[in-house]
């Protein structure tokens, strides 16, 4: 047996092993898939263990999570930071070796790819972000950047459209350096494919305008490395159609039964016999040395980059400064963004939005977003910077096309590539599309500015199934996302202040309709995500509380109230950010002493009663509004002072 | 010019008319795609104007819904009741000519599409829904059931996830009589669409499997007419791609300004002097007479059709006898599945949903659904009644594949087919890829089940990114969504009969642990939304409501809080149909002259504030467990009777 047949079997073993051992994980893909991970990280992968955030290292994204076991033991064995006992550890508490793999849990490990079909898409971005830097660093005889990004795909991810609206922008933008790896085994967790997908994967990826390599034999390095090999070459990206068998050597090989299978003591006794491994949880010397020696290829390639950069710089200077700043933010003044946008007091905070971006743009090289076909309205896109394209990739405007969900997940890959100051936009009728990687992102606090324009039922023409009205909602519940409602243009910056100093997400509920300037805003106030507008005294009857563009409103009414009550009212653009003030300025704000806290919004969240407390009414919306070409839907629907004033008045007088 | 030609500029005009006067719509793709609707209504569309509802006409899908204008104008034309009034009226409050098309409000008006991409999965789902009927029902020489689907889709639809998801299954199920007639005018709302996309459409859906026509002059009549006529004979679903110019005839032609361009009336008459039209909103005589000729023969195949039933009836009375009952509601008895299903109390509900679709099949011919590649785990098929696919159409189980976007969207297709009983199945943690579908349900009111299994991060293991903690609260938080978060069998079958007597749609929440047999469950109560299940007396202290997995727990709670307290407990498995109860039945089971009421429920769901009033405290869960492959996660979270009754306690003395 040669060396490589000897190391991909103690892979297989240990892998099996340390699913047995933890009594969880899937079998199947670790026993099917063993030689596209083992002969990538043998021959391909360009890593350092000792320096697993090395700008170039090439990026794996495991899209097909379910091989995290596999996973983990290549990564074990070529030297990452995942020991035998860690292996042992699968799954257990506090381990660096969850069940599926984390981003932050695991030195290596890039991202947590979650749901089927987003890890694709995160590659995508990547290999996005690969390819701006590499366009704007790279001179003739410097490869600064010049990474590949590899996805570990599985049948699952292949049928999901994220995954697929990904496929069509990589092939659109011609991603050259983006290889997805196929796993194509032909069953699911259900069984046979035949049943769910009997396409042609190859042509369906050349129609979208990749290179396409099939590997008949996917359980042999030497087919498998030679491949990879070859991908590396093409000018498109390219997928490489892995036909592996599922299981292989197990008694269920080729079957759905074995993809979550856990083998027993005495089948995986057998399995080992067959492959020639005495040992348990072991790697042989020789093994060992083998992976070694890609190991120090990996640490020598860092080395000799080290050097290229240094002659780069005496080369290069200016370059080298600007690549050596690039993802700089301490630079960016946010008193400067307010002054110069300071100008645009009185319109919709979408409109107000494209300024602040665009002078973000001026001072940050780093920013690069897009939307999702929708930049003529929604105006979130940098003036002046061009779109990225196959042709012109030093474009920061990306148009994702009408792929909503794909545009969300390929963020979050910009945003793990490094530092990049990225965002995406959509309408905020549209945002359940865009949930999925949201979430995602949440989980992982990492920073995406996310645009959803149109935010209310303003207008109520365009019909029930365009009206926002509980999406604002599920973008709050989501833990650990931050929503910013902003009401003027010191809101908006308090949004992305607060985004970009703390390095989280935070999506925008942006207005359609122009707001007129309102008196005591205030950006510190924004940061707290809540604060005093207009406060009528030590003991308030009424506190008025509202978000965005009911703020106004929220004035008006005050007018009307202050007639006969002690009202004050509170600009309160993001309910997470003031959920986590102190008890004191939470109880400054919204005066316990009061009778009624009245929420507007114009929107049917509930997480209002939650931060606000018991004697919380929300004056919201519980139903679509009536099609209507006229406009002043809202108000007619109610969203009007004298209505306001009347649900106050009412309500105080059941208390 | 021929009449052929003539029609066609008169019913440009009407939806320049259209869009002009009501200062809304989108006029290029009415001036880019008059031939195809026009062409499909004159000499193909098999419909009914006296009967829309007649269930073998043709179904005609609006995926690109900004055609609206053009839409009601072709239907007009052809004797829709949509008449040149109901045109002046486009967009008016109260009118049948919505900006954008919507069901329920226009008679003959299939769904309401939404966002991008949805329509391809709803034709997808008619498309399955008359495969069924069509090898359930047609014997030689008798075609009862053979209409097709068609559906109109744009640049945008083509590039949505959704869309691609529903298109490989078609492909994978051969669809014969789904038709996609592709407006390939290259141009999306941002510009031209070599921006963002840039794939080989025909070769992409060769590739998954479908039937491929190319109308290089999309914009001709005769071509159009003649590409459709191809497609009715394939084998396979068949995509026309027309290639056309979008607001043809206008100085903006060809570009994405004229996307949702309005005509000013200079414009206008420089247009209808093109066409050669002088009058307005008109429609000659001889272009009536000419439309009017198709109009006669829908009318006549219909008879025709009524004809051919009655030989039916006669020839094949036993086949005859279960057409007529297929969709038969009133037979269906819920006692019967209420008996049946009893010995299966204490399993997980999960499992016992298993055997009610069993039994609801049983007595339900019209059952037809299934689940995202998760059968296995969610166990949500039917029992012995095998899988849909190309070569089994008989199968009542729809495998649709890790797709769960289009799955949801499918089942929308299926439902308003005909009254077909259809349910869909994915994980509560993947919910958020359902929730676009949902919504349009839920604005539609058509009844689809959806279950959604591992309701809860009752087990920890799989980490963040598959805990659902969020995604109740979204589907809650959908304008006329019902939720039933059931605690066992009887409140399962509640859900059931809630959807099925009221024809509403309904997520089920489904436990993966088994629950304990509950006393005095009751389904009358589960169909009020909750109900006592402990009543301590008149005047409770607190009050403990929980839903699903969760009530166990409060019961056991119970015990240990009513050694000082006066304890009510509540099984709410339904927040939406609980706030529709009287008020004096929401206080006899949530009583206002309680000093606590605590919600038990492992999510973050802030809807219990609002539905259960100002003294509500939620003991839920705010943030992602750690990861563990130990068993009672919930329970060292704190989700015990220790830490509730301590919660309560301090909650108490803080009152």
């Amino acid at each position: 047996m040669n060396i490589n047949q000897k190391a991909q079997n103690y892979l297989k073993v240990l892998s099996a092993e340390t699913i047995t051992n933890a009594q969880a994980g899937n079998l199947g893909v670790c026993l099917g898939a063993s030689s596209i991970l083992f002969s990538l990280f043998k021959d391909h992968l360009n890593f350092d263990v000792s320096d697993t955030d090395f700008i170039n290292r090439d990026r794996l994204v495991l899209s097909a999570d379910h091989a995290s076991a596999l996973y983990y033991s290549v990564m074990s064995m070529f030297g990452f930071d995942i020991s035998l006992q860690d292996l042992k550890n699968y799954g257990k508490k506090g381990s660096k070796t969850p069940i599926f793999a984390e981003y932050g849990k695991t030195d290596g490990v890039e991202i947590t790819t979650g749901p089927s079909g987003q890890g694709v898409a995160n590659a995508v971005g990547m290999a996005i972000a690969e390819a701006v830097m590499e366009e704007r660093f790279n001179t003739v005889g410097f490869d600064i950047i010049n990474n590949y990004t590899y996805c570990f795909a599985s049948d699952a991810d292949i049928m999901e459209g994220v995954a697929m609206e990904a496929a069509s922008l990589a092939g659109t933008l011609k991603l050259a350096k983006l290889i997805l790896l196929y796993d194509s085994n032909e069953v699911s967790m259900d069984g046979s494919l035949d049943l769910t997908n009997r396409e042609n994967v190859a042509k369906k990826f050349a129609a979208m305008g990749w290179n396409v390599i099939t590997v008949e034999n996917g359980n042999s390095y030497f087919f498998c490395t030679h491949a990879i090999a070859r991908a590396k070459k093409s000018t498109k990206p390219t997928i490489i159609i892995f036909k592996t068998i599922i299981g292989l050597g197990t008694l269920k090989e080729g079957t759905s039964v074995v993809h979550n299978e856990i083998l027993t003591q005495e089948e995986l006794k057998i399995l080992k016999q067959e492959l020639k491994v005495k040992e348990s949880f072991f790697i042989p010397s020789d093994v060992r040395e083998l992976c070694m020696a890609s190991t120090r290829r990996g640490k020598l390639m860092h080395e000799k980059w080290n050097q290229d950069l240094a002659m780069y710089s005496s080369t290069h200077p200016e370059l080298y400064k600007s690549f050596s700043m690039f993802f700089d933010r301490k630079k960016i003044s946010f008193d400067r963004i307010l002054k110069n946008v300071s100008k645009y007091d009185g319109l919709s905070t979408t409109k107000i939005n494209h300024y602040v971006l665009s002078e973000l743009a001026y001072q940050c090289p780093q920013l690069l977003g897009g939307t999702a076909d929708n930049a003529i309205e929604s105006l979130a896109y940098i003036e002046n910077a061009g779109n990225f394209s196959a042709g012109y990739k030093r474009g920061k405007n990306i148009r994702f096309g009408v792929r909503e969900g794909a545009m969300s997940a390929i963020c979050n890959g910009i945003a793990l590539y490094e530092d990049f100051i990225t965002f995406e936009t959509s309408y905020m009728a549209f945002a359940n599309y865009s949930l999925p990687a949201i979430r995602l992102r949440s989980i992982m606090q990492i920073p995406v500015l996310s645009f959803f324009t149109n935010d209310s039922v303003v207008e109520s023409g365009s019909g029930a199934a365009y009206q926002p009205i509980e999406q604002i909602g599920s973008l709050r519940a989501i833990i650990n996302n931050t929503v910013y409602r902003p009401c003027d243009y010191k809101e908006i910056v308090a949004g992305y202040t607060y985004s970009l100093k703390n390095y989280l997400p935070v999506c925008f509920a942006l207005s359609k309709q122009n707001i007129k300037h309102i008196d005591n805003t205030s950006l510190d106030g924004a940061l707290q995500g809540g604060y005093l507008l207009k406060n009528s005294g030590a003991k308030p009857q009424v506190v008025l509380v509202a978000s965005g563009s009911e703020v106004e409103l929220a004035l008006e009414a005050e007018k009307e109230l202050s007639k006969k009550y002690k009202v004050n009212v509170v600009s309160m653009p993001s309910l997470e950010v003031f959920e986590k003030q102190t008890a004191a300025y939470k109880n400054k704000v919204i005066s316990k002493e009061a009778d009624i806290i009245c929420v507007l919004e114009a929107s049917n969240d509930t997480k209002w009663y939650k931060v606000l407390g018991g004697k919380t009414e929300v004056f919201g919306i519980d139903e679509y509004l009536e099609n209507s070409i006229e406009k002043d839907a809202l108000e007619k629907y109610g969203f009007n002072t004298k209505a306001i004033a009347k649900f106050i008045e009412t309500k105080l007088k059941t208390k």
